[in-house]
């Protein structure tokens, strides 16, 4: 038998607005401005840009503002120092566009979202910037669907955990939907929740790295989000089991 | 008469920790460097600093990795591109430096929010980074006496009256503790709750600029936290008049 449905959560970035071609974008562009010092076909230089971005998400966090600072610095020492003021300029330029892009919902996302809310109360859970998050949900249109909306820096089974406290909702009876096998999927799993995945056609390197026990009857795979009303009506209905059982009581 | 106090707020930066005296000295050693390029004695260049800056405090919000970004566009326009990637990369490590600046409470803070929270649920409501603040706020070590922890973007009274409705309390039973007039006193006024002012010996030219009705019944300023207990304590009691009438009845 399966716990009735009290809470759906909606991830953000790529799964009800396009994100991560803007970024690709960028450090395609970043690459390119890089390109004109240093031979970036070289394995060597490849694996030295990496290691800057590494060791900085530990310190700035995930986002457009440490993107662009990590791209300033590994630019710098990627090049020796030989990189000038104006590409740099350039550099931080590309960082500004990413906080500039416009939101523009996936097809389907609002008529799935608004029918959602009809039935359950819907929460935002995002990663991200706070300042950069909290632009993107306003331009969304969506706000004022979600009962609540929480803007984490990572989303990890704590992170959950907390999420589901605040709205008082015990995991057998949330469901979470988003294009992370890594932040959005696993870690609601792993916590005893049910987890809707949407895949988007772009997806950030880092979040390529999911690790977790499949549990086929918890989660549900689906091209576009039209279909996440038809998910949630299949789970709250009475499994064939619980049926039978019930009929012979 | 007064209300009841039903939660206790309290800000983090130079309210519980030291904050701002790293951002000052980050800005006195970006100006030493841009210095060696420019005479920033003129005031026209001061100006354009100022511009870039707070043109990007619109795009950014407030924290260190937009202040970084901030400090580097900034060179590159003041110098006509003439700074080298050299000094471009130790401005970007000023700004690495305050996200790794060792949180230091000040005197009296942690035996202050303990006496504070042994009587009130407080809330710790903070301002600016959500990445760094998370940081702070669990080297701090006092996070386990917060019943919440809202980290925000802007402290206006829209603001509050977010923090205020998630923890189901009126403003009337609300008490702010913070350093700014602007951030933590002036909107907590103007909902009709009740603020105490602990000046910092150090204020963001930015947090200066406060304006509010003066409202001395619900305000107290203190020079350290040590005296926040005391000020609780007299808000609780029933005002003279209160008790006069409650004496006639």
């Amino acid at each position: 038998m399966t716990s009735s449905i009290q809470l759906v959560g909606f991830d953000g970035d790529d799964t009800l607005w396009h994100s991560e071609g803007y970024y690709q974008q960028a450090y395609a562009d970043f690459e390119a401005i890089v390109g004109e010092y240093v031979d970036l076909r070289e394995l060597a230089l490849r694996q030295r840009l990496l290691t800057v971005e590494r060791a900085n998400l530990a310190l700035f966090g995930y986002g457009a503002k440490g993107m662009a600072l990590s791209m300033v610095e590994a630019a710098i020492r990627v090049t020796e120092e030989r990189i000038s003021a104006h590409d740099l300029h350039r550099i931080v330029e590309l960082g500004k566009q990413i906080l500039r892009h416009p939101v523009e919902l996936l097809e389907g996302v609002r008529a799935a979202v608004e029918a959602v809310a009809a039935d359950y109360p819907v929460v935002l859970v995002t990663k991200g910037d706070l300042f950069h998050q909290e632009q993107k949900v306003a331009l969304s249109g969506l706000a004022d669907l979600f009962a609540r909306i929480e803007i984490v820096s990572e989303k990890d089974p704590a992170t959950y955990a907390g999420v589901l406290a605040r709205s008082g909702v015990a995991a057998e009876s949330f469901v979470m939907v988003g294009n992370s096998l890594r932040s959005d999927i696993a870690p609601v799993l792993e916590l005893g929740g049910r987890a809707i995945h949407i895949p988007y056609h772009l997806l950030w390197l880092h979040e390529a790295d999911a690790q977790f026990e499949p549990a086929p009857s918890r989660m549900a795979e689906l091209a576009t989000a039209a279909d996440i009303p038809e998910v949630l009506r299949a789970w709250s209905r009475p499994s064939a089991v619980h049926d039978a059982l019930a009929g012979r009581g």
